[in-house]
């Protein structure tokens, strides 16, 4: 089984699978087009937001980051009048530590994933979509081009987007094995990620989009819009600025190529026929996760509707 | 008056001479070969220990790093299996993000210690021996060739060392400012650092040693070996290894084309006629610093051996 996956809503959702189906049998491939390097370290949001998440040790407050983080070095920084929008906890320092050393080793990103991930215990591999630097990049119509964290951090995401491109991924490759596991992955899950700026660049690299949509009927999708809006960060805001309908069904229409079902929520259920009409499978459950149970309620869903329900991968 | 300056004994004289002499007409000329690349970040041990110890935060503990630090980032990155034998507390961590990432946006090395240190409040100017990079590098019988921190922190200096050479010492320049300061300073203080790997590499930046050399009457060093031993670190067996006498002596000799006058410990009292007769005047002074007092207490002795005693720069 592969899980398609960006940060916070993806890691919620693995957490309910890795109860509903075992998880030495997963694989999470996560976006790094959110990627940044901050005072010359390796930072990989998403990627941490998946393993601190599966590791039971994100702040809970969040949904990112360490529980019982302490902040001694971004306070320092302050001092210099350093870089301290981007929080940088000093436990969550040692993973961009760690990364940072093994890259300038030549170590390749999904080997130093593997590293952390095992380093946490966790049984689910984690990969990340390239080993290649790709790099999402806003165009706002106050500042003109600006990298990802500068729009989801620094502005909050509080500024008018015209347009979204992943730098990069022209040239880049699928890390190793991931072409494979899609190709013959019993089911294909894509998380309630934002669909433009983290499951839109795990699809932008080349060959994925290709392999998912080779697989269209063992994919669900899990629609991040409830009631029109995005339950975190600005997808709702993206969608709507970038000219697509900001619901299930807008969601449904991105998402017809590579995916046969959409799962939404009961809040809008009464589109379940436009998102059939859009050409998907409509299964409404709860979808709101406020715990590991809700998620793994919502997980048994996803898994129900996976053509191989046989519990082979 | 400028100060050439290794770390912890460098920075206890300058706590001294910045009571006994305007901190606003002096300038500290660090040596940075023990500089190094750390998970990403570039560390500047003498440096921060100098800055630290003016700015009243050193952890007096040591002699380095700072005081009432915190060592989450360190701990969280043993569960990787990361560097750690090179402490980087929480807050210092600070200083090192602050460091590259300015590096990063091609400041100059001397531009940010002087950020750094009107951050802390100097008054005291100070500034790289160079902008380049210059490392030291240290021939052991059991390993070869090793790196400065590789040999200091790691091996604890508890190995057998040939050979000491500073890499890029041949193509690197005086950071600016450097050389013209020790052309028109009323007097020099060699620190007592270790001879051979803190003062050594700065010496040894093309037009440095000349520099020094040509002003050897207003030249004043204070002994790092005190009774044949140093007081801190690796200087008495590196010197006894190199082929050195490893006494006062032993220091004059290092010194006598640069330094006109030699401060050693009362402990080595009977040896005053030796430093005399390798050429250089010898004053006699209690030269263990054990805190602010003692330190200024010295600071004036060496200051009562320059030449220029007006209080003019």
């Amino acid at each position: 089984m592969v899980t398609l996956a960006g940060g916070v809503g993806a890691a919620k959702l693995l957490a309910g699978l890795v109860v509903a189906h075992p998880p030495g049998d997963q694989l999470a491939v996560v976006n790094t087009a959110d990627d940044t390097v901050l005072h010359g370290l390796h930072v990989s949001p998403d990627l941490d937001t998946v393993v601190y998440t599966l590791a039971g040790a994100v702040n809970p407050d969040t949904g990112w980051g360490l529980t019982g983080e302490t902040w001694q070095a971004m306070d320092a920084l302050e001092r210099y009048g350093g870089i301290t929008w981007f929080r940088l906890g000093d436990r969550d320092l040692a993973t961009h530590l760690y990364r940072t050393h093994r890259l300038g080793q030549g170590a390749e990103l999904a080997t130093i994933t593997a590293e952390i991930a095992a380093a946490w215990g966790l049984e689910l591999a984690v990969l990340p979509v390239t080993n290649d630097r790709i790099e999402t990049r806003v165009t706002t119509v106050d500042e003109g081009e600006i990298g990802f964290q500068d729009y989801f951090v620094r502005r909050r995401h509080d500024v008018a987007v015209t347009d979204i491109r992943v730098d990069g991924s022209d040239r880049a490759r699928p890390a190793p094995g991931v072409t494979e596991a899609l190709a013959s992955a019993a089911s294909i899950i894509i998380a309630p990620s934002n669909p433009i700026v983290s499951i839109g660049p795990v699809l932008e690299v080349p060959g994925i989009r290709d392999a998912v949509a080779a697989r269209r009927d063992a994919v669900v999708a899990v629609s991040p819009i409830v009631d029109g809006a995005a339950l975190k960060g600005p997808a709702d805001r993206l969608m709507r600025e970038l000219g697509h309908e900001c619901s299930v069904v807008g969601v449904a229409r991105l998402y017809r190529d590579v995916a046969a079902t959409l799962v939404i929520d009961e809040a809008d259920a009464h589109l379940a026929d436009q998102v059939e009409a859009a050409g998907l499978t409509c299964i409404v459950a709860p979808t709101v996760m406020d715990g590991v149970e809700s998620a793994t309620a919502l997980a048994r869903v996803v898994l129900s509707c996976a053509p191989d329900k046989s519990g082979a991968h």
